[in-house]
Formats: C-alpha cells, sequence, structure tokens
C-alpha cells in the first residue's frame, strides 16, 4: 500500500466523459489499496474563458479579484470529479485551497506555495476518503484566493505530495513520459524511464513542455518521486514494465538510478531572441549596467556572452531573452543611459539547443564532441553556455531539426 | 448618508454590459454619499448550466458537492463586478460567503442563513469601499461552501442587510415595484408605493414572483426596510416620486405606511392541484392519518376544507397541493392504509385567487363581498381559506382573469 498523488490537466477532465475515466483511474488505484489525493485543473477551455471575462471587465484588473473568478474553474472540477467518484462507490470529497489549507505568499496572480498543513488531508486519506484538490489555488496571508499562475496545478500536485509524504505524484498527461528529445523531430527518440530532477529540471527549462519548471524544482527540493505518464490510457488496462511498474518516467533522486547515462536527452528551444551589442566600452560596472534595467523590466536574460576586449576599451556583449520579451528588451537597452554601444544587432530566427546529462559531471569531450559535430555539418554557433550538466548552443532556427538529429545520434540516445 | 444593500439578480449581470450597467447603478450611490454593500447573483444561465454538469456526473449527487459547483457562478460575477467598478475608480473588493463569514446551517444545496458576522464589512464599508457580495452562498458548520437554494440572493441581500444594520436593502428586479395584481391581466394594476411586509408575505408566496418568500420573511423578522425597484432604469437618470424618493415600493412595517387600504392586492397562483377524498370515515386521529403520510413525503399542502359531517359516520376531505407534486400526493394518498375512503377525486385545471390586505383586520363584509361579487360571474367556489389578512378562493382556472379582473375593481385597487 503506497500513499499517491494524481495530478491531471484541463484536457483530461474536459468533459464528464473524461471525468468518467479520470475517476476510472483514480478507482484503481484505490482498488489496489493505495491511500489517493487527485489535484485537477479547470475543464479544457474554462480558464482562458475566465481570463478573458477578467480582462473585458478590465485591462488593468486587479489581481485579487482575477484570483476569485478565475480559480472557479477547478472549484468546478473538483466538486464534479468528487461526485463522479461517489457515483463510482468510491469515498470521496472535494478541497478547495482555503479549505486545506494551501497557503501562498502575496503574489496574487502568480503566487508560490508558502506551507501546506497536510494534517486535514492525511486524516481523511488514513480513514479512506479520496481528496480531491483544486489545483491552481491556494490562500493568500490576506484571506483572498490566490492563483499560482499557468500550469500552477503540477505545481499544487507537488507541493501536496510533499506536504502529505506521499510515495509518488502522478502527472497523468498527454504523453506516456519523458523522451530522449521530441519524438516530432526524432521517431528514433526513446522514453526514458528514469531521469533525475537536476535533468528534468534542465529539459523543462529547455523547452520540453511536459512538466513546468517549478514543479521540478519542487519536486527537488522536497525529494518528491514524480512520475509522468499517460492519461489517455484505458484505465482498467494499464501498460505495465516488464518489472510490473506502470509505463511512464519517474522523476526521482539520482541515486535512485543505477545506469546513469553520459547524455540524457536532447532540448531544444525556438523561443529565444539574440541581442548583440557592438563596441561597448569595456569598463567595470559596464555587465551591471546592461543587464541592470532588462532585470528591472522583470525580463529573464539566459545566455549571456562577453569575449575578452582585444584592445582593451571596447567589447561585443550578446545574450538572449525569450521572445515574447524580444521589442521591450531592445527598448530597455536603447532607452538606458549608463553605458554607450556602437550599434545594436538581434535575431529572433534563432534556437537554442541544449545537450543534458548528469554524467557530462564525470566525462571529458562532451562539449567538444558536440561542436565537432554541428561543425561537421556546417552549423554555425552563435553563441555557447555550459552548466555542470548541460550544454547549450544557440543557432540559426532553420538548422534546429538537423542539430538535434545530429547530436541525438552523436550520443547514442537513438539506441535502447 | 445612509448605508445600502443593493441586489441584482442573474439577468442584471448576465454580461459584462449588464455589469457595466450594474456598476453605474453603483457608483451613482457612492457618489451620493452612501455605504453601499452589493449582493450578486449568478451571470444568467450559469446557474443552470452548473446543476446540469452535477446532474450529468450523478443523479445522486451530495450536496456538498453540488454546492461547492454551483457556488461558483456568484464567486466570478463578484469578482467580474469588483473590477469593473475599480476600473471606474470606485474603491470596491469581493467577498465569498465564507470570508465575511456567512454562516448557515448544514441543510447543503437548501441552507438557511444562522449567522452573519457584519464586524468586517461594516469596517470596510466605513473607509469608503464597496463590498461585492457573492450571493445566494455561505458556509456551513462542516466548512465547506453552502448555497441557499434557488432564489437564495434575495435571501442573502436582506441577511446581510440585517447583520450590517442598512437603513435600506435594495433589489434591483426587472419589474419597478410590486402592483396591486397582475399588470398583464389587469392593465390598470398599479403601483404600490408602499406594502407591509404581512401583506409582502402573502403576495410572495401567493405566486407574486417578484421577491422570494423567504427574503421577506427575513426582512420581517430583522425589520429591513426592502425596496423593489428596476434595474433596467439608465443609471444616471433614475426616475424619483414627487416627494424625491426613488420610484419603486418599499417593503416595510405596517407602521410606516400612513394611509392603510383595507385591501392591498389581489394574488394569483395557477400551480395548484385539488385532491378531494369522498366518504372518508369521520373519527378522531383522522386528518393526521391523511396529512401526515403527505407531510412525510415533503409534499406542502395548502388548503385544507373538511366540513362537519352530515351522518356522523362519513365526512369528505378536500386539499390542494402544489402542481409538481401533484402526482407524488395521489400515490402517497392512495398506498395509506392507515384510512380508507370511497373515492379519490381530483382537479388540476384549478387556480387559487387571494384577496390581501392588513386593513382586513379591522374591517368586516371583505370576505362577504368577495363572495358576492364572483357569484355575479358565475364563478363556482371549490374551496376557501382566510387569514386574519387574506381572503383565499379555489376556481376552475379558465375563470381565473375574470376573478382577478372582478376583484381588482371591487376593492376600487384600479383607482389612484
Amino acid at each position: 500500500m503506497a500513499r499517491l498523488v494524481m495530478k491531471f490537466g484541463g484536457t483530461s477532465v474536459a468533459d464528464l466523459d473524461r471525468i468518467r475515466n479520470v475517476a476510472a483511474h483514480v478507482k484503481r488505484e484505490v482498488t489496489a489499496g493505495h491511500e489517493v489525493a487527485v489535484v485537477v485543473s479547470a475543464m479544457s477551455g474554462k480558464t482562458n474563458e475566465l481570463v478573458a471575462l477578467c480582462r473585458g471587465a478590465s485591462v488593468l484588473h486587479d489581481a485579487r479579484e482575477y484570483d476569485a473568478v478565475v480559480a472557479s474553474g477547478e472549484q468546478v472540477t473538483s466538486g464534479l470529479l468528487a461526485i463522479v467518484l461517489q457515483d463510482m462507490g468510491v469515498n470521496a470529497r472535494s478541497w478547495q485551497g482555503w479549505q486545506i489549507a494551501i497557503r501562498t505568499d502575496a503574489a496574487h496572480g502568480a503566487a508560490r506555495i508558502a506551507e501546506i498543513d497536510g494534517a486535514l488531508l492525511v486524516e481523511r486519506l488514513q480513514m479512506g476518503q479520496v481528496a480531491v484538490i483544486a489545483g491552481f489555488q491556494g490562500i493568500a496571508p490576506d484571506n483572498r484566493i490566490s492563483t499560482l499562475g499557468r500550469g500552477g496545478s503540477d505545481t499544487s500536485a507537488v507541493a501536496v505530495a510533499a506536504a502529505i509524504k506521499a510515495d509518488r505524484c502522478d502527472i497523468y498527461t498527454d504523453v506516456d513520459g519523458v523522451y530522449t528529445t521530441d519524438p516530432r523531430i526524432v521517431p528514433k527518440a526513446r522514453r526514458l524511464d528514469k531521469v533525475s530532477f537536476e535533468e528534468m529540471l534542465e529539459m523543462a527549462s529547455l523547452g520540453s513542455k511536459v512538466l513546468q519548471v517549478r514543479s521540478v524544482e519542487l519536486a527537488m527540493v522536497h525529494g518528491v518521486r514524480t512520475f509522468v505518464r499517460s492519461s489517455f490510457e484505458a484505465p482498467d488496462s494499464v501498460r505495465v514494465m516488464p518489472n510490473g511498474d506502470p509505463y511512464g518516467t519517474l522523476i526521482c533522486d539520482e541515486e535512485e538510478i543505477v545506469e546513469q547515462q553520459v547524455v540524457t536527452g536532447i532540448a531544444y528551444s525556438k523561443d529565444e531572441a539574440q541581442i548583440s551589442l557592438r563596441r561597448v566600452a569595456d569598463k567595470p560596472g559596464v555587465a551591471a549596467a546592461v543587464f541592470g534595467p532588462l532585470a528591472e523590466a522583470n525580463i529573464n536574460v539566459d545566455m549571456i556572452v562577453q569575449n575578452i576586449s582585444s584592445d582593451g576599451k571596447f567589447t561585443d556583449i550578446t545574450f538572449t531573452v525569450p521572445l515574447a520579451d524580444y521589442e521591450r528588451a531592445v527598448s530597455v537597452v536603447k532607452s538606458s543611459d549608463s553605458f554607450e554601444f556602437e550599434s545594436l544587432e538581434s535575431a529572433t530566427d534563432v534556437c537554442k539547443v541544449s545537450v543534458i546529462g548528469m554524467g557530462m559531471r564525470s566525462h571529458a569531450g562532451v562539449a567538444a564532441a558536440a561542436f565537432k559535430a554541428l561543425a561537421e555539418k556546417s552549423i554555425n554557433i552563435r553563441a555557447i553556455t555550459t552548466s555542470e550538466i548541460k550544454i547549450s548552443v544557440l543557432i540559426d532556427a532553420a538548422y534546429t531539426e538537423l542539430a538535434v538529429r545530429t547530436l541525438h545520434s552523436l550520443y547514442e540516445l537513438d539506441k535502447a
């Protein structure tokens, strides 16, 4: 017997038929003897509808009122799923964020979970009652409803799992796991049985859309074993792996992964824009002068490249920002009067391709091999950044697929 | 400066344009210097949609889950109206039932308000903040959301008005007041400037659909001056009466009504069914034997007529039930084995017409005049019941309009 959190997103609860399907998944786990807490999103399309109403009411709407309006979507789903579960003979009840309570900070509209009191939930779970929890929402210090921002239900699920000390947090999604890369680009991409928190964090932040970055961070901090699996399987005949485990990808501590691969996966992100400043005065504080205003404007600068100046007087600075923030970033840089530059060059048709793997820490030559393979395909590298477990290169977007395929075979990820 | 509660129903908040219209009404009162609490229903059609989802989820749905689902409708409206008010420069915030808190009993789905803590609301009102309150909902002793049953927002409004000691509770509706009778039947029907709680209670329970009976009861108990007015007037040019009061009907204590009419209005209800039991054994306990099972089946028996038995052995019993409960009532009576009768006769095409007026208490002959007038029009009276301030007659439904018009002129209600 285990204690499980099961999370279902908007498409999984889009209508009553799909909610019945979700209930059947839940019932299977209850019948198997597990204690179950379920976290649900709003029915697909509902959140957009509510957001549109708020925007229609006022462009500059109060985030606290927005939260009260938008959180109603999850409230409806939680009640409906509880009703359907009861109808199937499963003891269940719904829980709103303020009832548990899931306490957040005061940042209405994009709140962070501060604390979850798991005591009431655990008491009910031990009595055999399924807890159906409205995801995405909590209660702020002002005793008003808060929401966690888009994709917040993943975060709710992981946070609840940590609070009730769940054995596993199952994220039911429209894919059956985490892959070595995007199967649409590389048909031979393989599903990973296990991936470490650190690797998943890099993949999540680099464009693999399986899980929200925040939920992976939270899972890593609290050591929540998080399992990505398909919500489209028939609830009464889920696939299992040869060892009897369900089919999917477990995101876990690296110690749980016996055979660590050097490279685990290739990720890419096309939502990047590159900005280069030519002949910036090379003196102390110039980086701060460039990036300070961008940070104040809440623009997330990613890759930063500054070469050693050749003449000791001027240097070139290149950095990337999310594509959505590109125009704002350019205007912030241009309007800053604390530094000077000769010209600003930029590109929006660029792509960041990344090689990720825990094994890199102890294997030399991983980066060099990547650069060589890309060069052989005549792919020009605009910028490079690296971390202990990741190498990222910025290239022209037109070469995305070629680069991903090249790197995927280079590290033999095609092979089972 | 006064303290006002303003209540707007579903059609008044059906979309963002109408919500803006509501906000303009609110702003007018705020600009006039009043402290304002607003109570809103769900957007028109929304509650039906949510109820349908619950029914689709399970015919026998848990009332606590139903409440969580259905209460979300008012949650959305309260947030949206607060946003629109802020956009118009009015300081406002939304309040959910559990935030105030509006405490109810445990009867989920049809809860009664037990207690409202007005302290927080009054504090904010005095700071000049408009309170936008989700109607229809509260919090039950189990710390879960409860709803008050259909039309509950009227009740919410009156209960909030009592809790914050409001000077008046304005019910904005699709009619501009309470009339002497249905203007569709009697074009000369007049709007009443004032009507007593007691009279309104009889009118509300007798088919005049302006206000929910429960809200009138509550207004009477707590002495809440309740004002029925139109939500369709332009917010910036509301009609006023010669004395400067707004246009509508004030429901108030009879002492506030200087010139008490003998008869205030004529009400009618077609949602009645008549059941007659012939030759029931006339012995002690027979009435209890007949009506006990109906009460247990939660069927609301209205008129009851039992004549003195002519032979001392058998009697006839006639009573009415709501049309919706008619078939169930017949089957309850037929399946009862604690009394016997020769035959059961029934009629569903009947109508109850009532004459209502506080002045009746001190004026003799009101009933006699009604019977005479109806007889002159050859309208057969099937049954009669009376109270201190009301005379009701059950007649064939075909004669409804004739009876209402006859009584309306008899008591000179046509005259200004």
